[in-house]
């Protein structure tokens, strides 16, 4: 029984399981969600969903980072939705699943409406995370052909999060799975059309969530196994599902830790580069104007995904190596605020970018994407041959970022919308989270 | 254009293009779902889901059939779940789509809070039903192998009323249909558990379709090609679909006159030999003492389906053909209210129940699923043979039942819920909808 064995995992999880690591990991999860989450609170997808929430009405029961309350399950679908804009969250690999934007919503929301504790709030996502990557992998990768793994697994995630929080029995976590299970939705097809899609599916995700785990609460039934029955989501949404991957080491190994973070604002594939040359830059105290050419050596996808050299807009610019890497050298980082009209009609960034080249190369094409690695190749000017290699990028597990850069990362994300003070408050408050014993307030 | 063509469709469709039939048609659906909707409303589901949108809470702008207003999506949730819970909602066999559950509680809900006409909702739900019917039908039979096509299919029917309802212009429309196909879900699992997902999925479905529509008038976008396009609904969610279906005659026939009724409370395999018997009862002028034998005689799903000879509760008596006719001949009827413990433990039924014999006909048997046939031959204790045979259950576009036959229904549905004024007014109400200028309150 599938299905039972989560439930059974959700249900007997505590905050005392968690080791140390865990517990410091799970924060930075948090803190990085938030930024992201206030990042995109103005942008017009976000606007709009919250409009309607506005016109929908409901109780003030929790916190939406637009401002104001509303219902707990309508502020998951705002936050979620926000949480997604500026595509900055963080991704785990194995099962395609921007896990934050649709947990967290769901897990904050809940947590502030019951009154939760910080402990609580972390055991809820360490629990949400595991349970949507465990189904990720099991239905990867036929499933993602045409499904939104984030929205449709991560709702069983979202649905995790909620019924821990609620303290709900095993029988009850059952029913929200199947609840949750049975209204998991997410189609790629907006994908051609550039719609807002991509940010209601994290958002109606996390109040799918929200919602099976409150009514399993009041007595609603769902299917018992709603995962692996004979017209379930397994056989209705996947060639063939690895149900292993479901139970391998469930309880044993939290995989919240496989996550990985995005320091840059632009395409996965820019982000070894722009690592390499910021560490080059640093060790050898490099100015822009001190460089002949850089070649950067790369697999074949980055170059067809990230190989604009020319970019004509700001958001092609996040898919320019040439771009990424002349922008690093000139200011320093390629976070939010680097990516801009300015910079990209910037004569000095423009006339870097002409001294960059970008080249597939067999040994790393080889590897990839076992590895997503890039050699950096930079002649200066005063002849010196600088060279540097990266495995993989940096934020992804093997190869780790501090809590310095998630930190540094949340300052700049939202810095037009916090002061410098609430921004230090937020960082102590996330990064006390284990102690705070009621989390009534989270945005206000 | 698929998907395009539909929207183009839902734009340009007005009332006036309907003829005569097709808007008397409409009325009786209407009337036949509110009587399922005023008849589950105090059952668990239901009023789970009622208690679930007063915790949440909601501006009153639409009615519940349970009493009270909320917001208008969350009045398209309870309103859509009620109305399916008694198993009396109308069915499309082509489709295999309960449509009244899913578009009339969002149409009703919209038209309402929007305060529409008469016109405008019969247009609507007209409208609603043509486009859940048409991709139900494209989608058959690969996708009910998983899908529950009521759910799935009727929210793009139920997008479909409320955008009508909203005047949404044919770029809203397509947006409404993405956004509402990106979110149609609904499976099957739940029915080895005989979980309360049965209820969640219509409900639900309405939900979505009013969340889509309303969304996409403040601007949210959707995939413009969510049916047809190559991650969209068809490819995702069936083996092939036949688009063919989708716009054979579109515009030209309304569908919602293929629409089936169901007038007694039990499994749609026991409704003709009721229908005979009772048709026999009133024409020979016969009392239950007179029967000394009846053979049914059907095909082969009735006898497994609805084959128990001596059922042991009250929900298992609705899948009893022996029950059915015997409970028929006694009271006269074999709806909701004549399916109790009472009858079940009747002596007199219990008698005639064991002179009830149902066979295989093999030339009905092979005439199945073409035809829904059935001959009963009865045996009086004066001699007489008497038998008649009828090839679809009363109810079919082909067997239609009249609208005194439906007000019946609605009358005996609602005995417990309404006073005979209440019910007589309702009746009124919807039998002259053309003339209601003003929708502004549904249930209070």
């Amino acid at each position: 029984m599938l299905s039972q064995s989560l439930a059974s995992f959700i249900h007997r999880t505590k905050y005392e399981y968690l080791e140390e690591d865990v517990v410091q990991f799970t924060k930075l999860c948090i803190l990085d969600w938030l930024g992201s989450a206030l990042a995109g609170s103005h942008y017009k997808p976000v606007q709009i969903l919250k409009a309607f929430i506005d016109e929908m009405g409901g109780n003030p029961q929790a916190s939406l980072v637009t401002g104001g309350k509303t219902s707990v399950y309508q502020a998951a679908l705002v936050n979620g939705a926000s949480s997604h804009m500026v595509e900055l969250d963080d991704i785990h690999k194995a099962s395609i699943i921007h896990a934050a934007t649709v947990i967290i919503p769901a897990a904050v929301a809940v947590a502030e409406y019951r009154q939760k504790s910080g402990q609580d709030l972390i055991t809820a996502v360490v629990v949400g995370y595991d349970v949507a990557f465990r189904i990720g992998e099991a239905v990867s990768p036929s499933h993602y052909r045409y499904w939104h793994n984030t929205a449709t697994c991560g709702t069983f995630g979202a649905a995790a999060a909620a019924a821990k929080l609620l303290e709900l029995d095993e029988e009850q976590i059952i029913n929200t799975l199947g609840t949750a299970g049975t209204q998991a939705a997410g189609l790629w097809q907006f994908i051609d059309d550039g719609a807002m899609t991509k940010q209601l599916h994290p958002g109606k995700a996390a109040m799918e969530g929200v919602l099976a785990a409150i009514t399993a609460q009041k007595g609603f039934t769902g299917a018992k196994r709603i995962l692996e029955g004979p017209r379930g989501f397994f056989k209705a949404m996947c060639e063939e599902a690895d149900e292993s991957k479901v139970t391998q080491q469930l309880g044993e190994v939290f995989k919240i830790k496989e996550n990985s973070f995005k320091i840059h604002a632009s395409c996965r594939h820019t982000h070894q580069p722009i690592d390499v040359v910021l560490e080059l830059q640093k060790t050898y105290n490099i100015a822009p104007a001190d460089i002949r050419h850089i070649r950067v050596r790369t697999y074949q996808s980055a170059i067809e995904i990230a190989g604009y050299a020319n970019p004509e807009s700001v958001y092609a610019s996040k898919f320019s190596i040439p771009y990424c890497v002349a922008v690093a050298l000139e200011k320093g980082s390629a976070g939010l605020d680097d990516f801009n009209e300015r910079n990209l009609q910037d004569p000095n960034i423009r006339n870097l970018m002409e001294k960059v080249e970008v080249v597939l190369d067999p040994e790393i094409e080889e590897e990839y994407p076992h590895k997503w690695a890039s050699l950096v190749e930079m002649e200066l000017n005063d002849g010196r041959q600088l060279s540097q290699h990266v495995d993989f990028p940096k934020g992804d597990p093997e190869n780790p970022v501090t809590k310095e850069d998630l930190i540094n990362k949340f300052k700049r994300m939202t810095q037009d919308k916090l002061s410098v003070e609430q921004t230090n408050s937020w960082v102590d408050k996330i990064m006390k989270l284990d102690q705070i014993r009621v989390l009534d307030e989270w945005f206000e």
